[in-house]
């Protein structure tokens, strides 16, 4: 498979799916979206990914859709899908956990792309814009379902109604981005980050954490999870990653797990 | 129409709601919960009407329902609506932005009528108050669904739980209010935002945004929003305000939108 | 009743369930689940308890499970319930409100258990952990609905995949705790809050707050509030709580409440 708006590349264990049109400020195109949902694909079924990163080529992130065009879709199509949703739904839908890592502007579809994204790590020179309503247009990609449910409602109204720019410490403080750091460090924290899940973690903890968040959202009681979690405790202690993990612990070793998302993941989780 | 609790200007485009009963410290009676529904009728109606200002008159917004009393309503009337809810399902349901302009005690349905605005700017000496429980009442007005919502479960429990007074400061860290002023700004900081949302933002756009976030709320899953984004996003490229919004954009001049929420929202959005 | 990996004892009206294993860091156990269950129906059931006070003794709140083990449950009966959610379920339905007090580590069900609880009020020495994937393990308790509603998604995301210890400041500036304070003036300040809301509020008033709150969480639109709070405002104004709770008011006395939340709830609350 080769991509040309975006690249793709595995090392120890890590995807990194890069925004990679720096000449355009990363803007987003058709063929970006469907390349990006291409790469999901790719690293969702390859058991050697442990670990997804989202990065951006240039000085900044995505600064939107680009609109110098070409490709028009056909919008008529009864089965169109926005290109921004056929990047976020797949993602939303990994069963790996997702590492953004942000520079620069990330306005429009670079703000909505990373929402389902599980950690958002900013450089400092970030700053997101939910544009829409000062272009005419609507929110994409799912981001009206996400938002309020990251930094709550109130700042997700301020936020999309406005369609203004958010520096980087507001985006902290509500919760949309969960480290601030210098730009030239900021895909070294993320690879930080990823190797620690990676040599801490088991991949099946991590897949039925991280879709289980997200199913939950929709449970209207806590019913529905204390149910699940019995289910899953009482699965845990038949595997061999539950058993590692705490005989690791109880030998005060690093772990070594070998649970695979591909063969060990329950089959009674709910989001299946 | 005379409003007598309130009073009603439009202006510039700006509707502007005040409470006015000053000499009550805008104590809340059923006269102005009819009137507050009233007035966001009529500004909900009128196209000249882009943003809604939510103010009061005097030192206070509202210290909650007037208990000096004379007009008891009818409780055992089967479907005898609560004063609260009768200004705040209105407001929950407008096709236009909301700004809420609060200073001094803003306590009972002084805190809780203000929930469903999408801004709350608040001078420097605003304090909130859920301070039902003190008084062996209950939350009105919704305010149980709206406020985890807006600062999350914990600090809804403990607001709610204790009725203590909310000082300024803790509101705007729980993202119950978006910007603290200086009192004497105040009303000037709300006609500002007022002023750049009707300047740079497209009225159809607000109306789906304000109306699709709490939709969304209500949905289990993202896949409703993935879902709704492609409607809309086709639906944007055939209008007007879309063109206008890109073509002001790439010219690098302010947009001058013209879509109307009374003829040009979309027949499909899932809140009609 | 006699407990033994806790204690229960009631004065001035306050329920305190303490974690009573310090000798193991209140390491979790099935007893432990158990008897927290006993403990929490005794006080629900008991109109002499108005707040419920969980606790633990020595220098940590809960280590989380205790892996020394011995006693280890029938993971294939079909309606085996896991440790965690035999004591966050009876917690969550609880009819009194429940303030936490934690110092120390507070890991794994030490985190989890504390989540239902309405108040979280940490020593400065507390430090929280969701390190389930850390043991090749899966969050339990419910914490997977109950943490995303408390802190928002993304720090929940963040928590919950990296397994990481919380420091205190991150926890309080999240919402996930509301107070923190020294160690040593940790339970007096739980006291003090249990003793503001037994002189101040009205126990059906808390029982209804407490309720309605999580209730709402799980209705998809504010109209299921709207319609509660208008049968629950009918209603308070026949009961004696809120014509004490309004004359008090208007007195500048302190209230006498007489409700109990035994015989004066109203029957047509929806969590009933």
């Amino acid at each position: 498979m080769t991509f040309e708006a975006i690249t793709y590349a595995l090392e120890d264990r890590i995807a990194t799916v890069t925004l990679n049109r720096p000449e355009a400020r990363n803007g987003y195109t058709n063929q970006m979206a469907d390349e990006l949902a291409a790469a999901f694909a790719l690293a969702d079924a390859d058991d050697e990914v442990r670990v997804v990163v989202i990065a951006a080529n240039g000085k900044d992130f995505c600064v939107g859709m680009d609109m110098s065009g070409g490709d028009a879709p056909d919008f008529t199509a009864p089965d169109w899908i926005e290109p921004a949703t056929r990047a976020t739904r797949p993602l939303s839908r990994l069963d790996k956990p997702v590492i953004a890592a942000i520079q620069g502007s990330a306005v429009g579809v670079g703000s909505t792309l990373v929402l389902p994204a599980d950690f958002r790590i900013a450089a400092s020179n970030a700053r997101f814009g939910f544009v829409f309503p000062r272009r005419g247009l609507f929110p994409e990609g799912g981001s009206t379902w996400f938002l309020p449910r990251i930094v709550g409602l109130g700042r997700a109204q301020d936020w999309m109604l406005t369609g203004r720019l958010i520096p980087v410490d507001e985006a902290l403080a509500a919760g949309l981005v969960t480290q601030v750091v210098a730009p030239e460090m900021l895909l070294e924290r993320a690879y930080g980050l990823a190797r620690d899940l990676i040599a801490n973690t088991a991949a099946v903890s991590e897949a039925v954490i991280r879709r289980t968040l997200l199913h939950m959202l929709g449970e209207p009681s806590p019913e529905a999870s204390f149910q699940l979690d019995s289910k899953l405790i009482a699965h845990a202690f038949g595997t061999a990653d539950t058993i590692e993990g705490i005989m690791s612990f109880l030998q005060k070793r690093a772990p070594e797990f070998t649970g695979l998302v591909s063969k060990d993941l329950p089959d009674f989780v709910p989001w299946r």
